[in-house]
């Protein structure tokens, strides 16, 4: 009993966590549930009202599939279920009228626009559509004979779905809204920031180890340093979540400081490119883990100063990058940093050049003093 | 009219490359129509049929939201789309006949469904049974207020949707069934053999680079070594794929050499190693573009052929592993093999050692050349 106790409060307190860590997914679930309450109350008061069979039931469907946490979702979805019902019902009456029934023409449509889901483009923005065209355009096609009955039909069926839409995107974007857009944003400058810190963490731990007898002391400080020498690996995976994020915000209105078309696909190559540096430093802490034995003393602390030195460079421009995008304003020095970084990069290849000979010089100089000594 | 055509032409090129390329995407298609017109049969021939209201669209929009490409897929959506309906249609009714009216439930309870689907598990697993747990909870509790023409409504949808389903996994089950497990499975063999062929063609190419009067002719070759040098690329951003499919194998009963318990979860393991090697790779070709220029040549000749045995002895080992995967057997001699590769990283350790003293000589030596050539 006591370790289901225990695993119930764990459960409970990660999950806690969750919303702490982020009130506005309580504010979600919060707006969904609005939501919903508003479309009963809107088809309680309407004497059309008929049990769950009648038009009810498709707005208060339409309000469950369509709420998105961001508007952009919101948007993304509820566009696509309106066009993707409103178009499968024409086709399927245009066929129902043609062909007289339709039963012909009911595995060709439905296995092209499966079909058509494997297409990258209407992967990324119609996907939920053609689910709905499918569903749509079968509802139809099985329903029955009569033209004229399956148009009323369609038409209440459309008010009855427009009206979901409709609550929907009112309620996801006046109350509380989250911003596809503005979470991308912040996603990339907090991951620039993430990697400026792991850069100059990893390659600070690296130099900065303090000889045996300090060492005990230094340990919380060490794992400190560790996690924000970790701080690159949220930048390896970001790739899916920054992809469908671009292509959510893509459906979102002008909003804040992001006009009508921002340039949301160019996040997509800045997470590449940090992609890539984060890879970088993946492989350099790789080598440093390994090598960590095998460098020898005085290696290590004559390149020391200068390995720093481009740590410090190289995550200044990373942070000066970060918060140019955070501000959204042009970046004023970042020519300056940037070289001040290549000059320190050529610093370090020269002194590395140089190692071999400074490396004889030094071991020369210490076999001089120990033979001074006897 | 040209560039509209020309463009026509392109999308349907690229659309039957899509098909052509992996067949059991059509195939998929067809699937889809055949448990649509399978369903639609089902009731043309009942005399329960009364129209697009009636049961006969739960069938539908059954299949048509639950059949997915995988089994994995349509089984965790039939699961789930089962449970959701029937916990979803329990909970209403027990609020419904404790409150006597459900109203006052409604909000808390959407509110926290919603708010589950942010906790990872339950994200993972039982995604799509929360929206269907909402939704049915919605419709039950706007749909009105006698109890027992609810519960009657309640055993015929849950028959309708139970039929569905079990269409839906013949169907997906009996023809050309598309295993996520095995998928994932070759996804990961065959990103192994990729990573084997990169390592290989990334240290050859920039070996064998031919004096300029022969790398004119070398040009096919070369971009032949480049595609294979890129084929890490792949196992860069296979997280989601990997995640995705495992998470849906898991709903896979026993099929062929897969059993009950197939350990899924290693192959995410396997995968993140494989990204961690696609990342050092990454970084070396990163290195290898930008340090072409200043390597002396002296010391690229003389590391050549330790490097070389290094690659072929990593890709070696790369090899042997996705074999062993594809076969399903135990390696039998990977132990051996990487023992091997081990000797040739000492080697190359011990040859960088003495790079320094040997460049001297050989400088020396050419400038010995030239001397004797006055």
């Amino acid at each position: 009993v006591d370790a289901l106790a225990s695993r119930v409060s764990g459960f409970a307190g990660r999950v806690w966590k969750i919303g702490a860590d982020d009130p506005r997914r309580v504010l979600h679930g919060l707006k969904v549930g609005f939501a919903l309450a508003l479309v009963s109350v809107f088809y309680y008061t309407r004497p059309l009202y008929d049990g769950v069979g009648g038009a009810a039931m498709w707005a208060v469907m339409t309000v469950v599939v369509v709420f998105e946490y961001t508007v952009g979702g919101c948007v993304y979805k509820g566009f696509n279920r309106a066009t993707a019902t409103v178009s499968a019902g024409a086709v399927a009456l245009g066929v129902h009228w043609v062909a007289s029934k339709s039963s012909d023409m009911f595995e060709p449509v439905t296995a092209a626009a499966t079909f058509s889901r494997f297409i990258p483009t209407v992967k990324t923005r119609f996907d939920y559509g053609v689910t709905i065209f499918i569903l749509t355009y079968s509802l139809v096609a099985v329903s029955g004979y009569r033209v004229d009955a399956l148009v009323a039909m369609a038409q209440q069926r459309i008010s009855t779905i427009a009206i979901g839409i409709f609550i929907c995107l009112a309620v996801c974007l006046l109350a509380f809204p989250v911003w596809a857009g503005q979470e991308l944003h912040r996603l990339t400058a907090r991951n620039m920031d993430k990697l400026a810190g792991s850069v100059e963490a990893c390659v600070e731990g690296y130099f900065a180890e303090a000889p045996d007898d300090k060492r005990q002391s230094a340990a919380p400080l060490a794992s400190a340093t560790n996690t924000k020498a970790e701080g690159y690996k949220c930048v390896l995976n970001s790739k899916a979540s920054e992809d469908s994020q671009a292509n959510l915000a893509r459906w979102e209105p002008a909003h804040g400081r992001f006009a009508f078309r921002h340039p949301y696909g160019q996040y997509k190559n800045v997470g590449a490119a940090m992609r890539h540096c984060a890879y970088c430093v993946e492989a350099l802490s790789g080598c440093i883990r390994s090598a960590e034995a095998q460098t020898p003393e005085p290696v290590k602390r004559y390149l020391a100063n200068s390995c720093m030195r481009v740590a410090t460079r190289c995550s200044a421009v990373l942070r000066e990058a970060s918060s140019s995008i955070t501000a959204m304003t042009a970046p004023r020095s970042l020519d300056f940093t940037v070289a001040e970084m290549n000059t320190a990069v050529q610093e370090l290849q020269s002194e590395v050049r140089e190692l071999p000979s400074k490396v004889a010089e030094e071991e020369s100089a210490q076999l001089m003093d120990a033979v001074q000594l006897f």
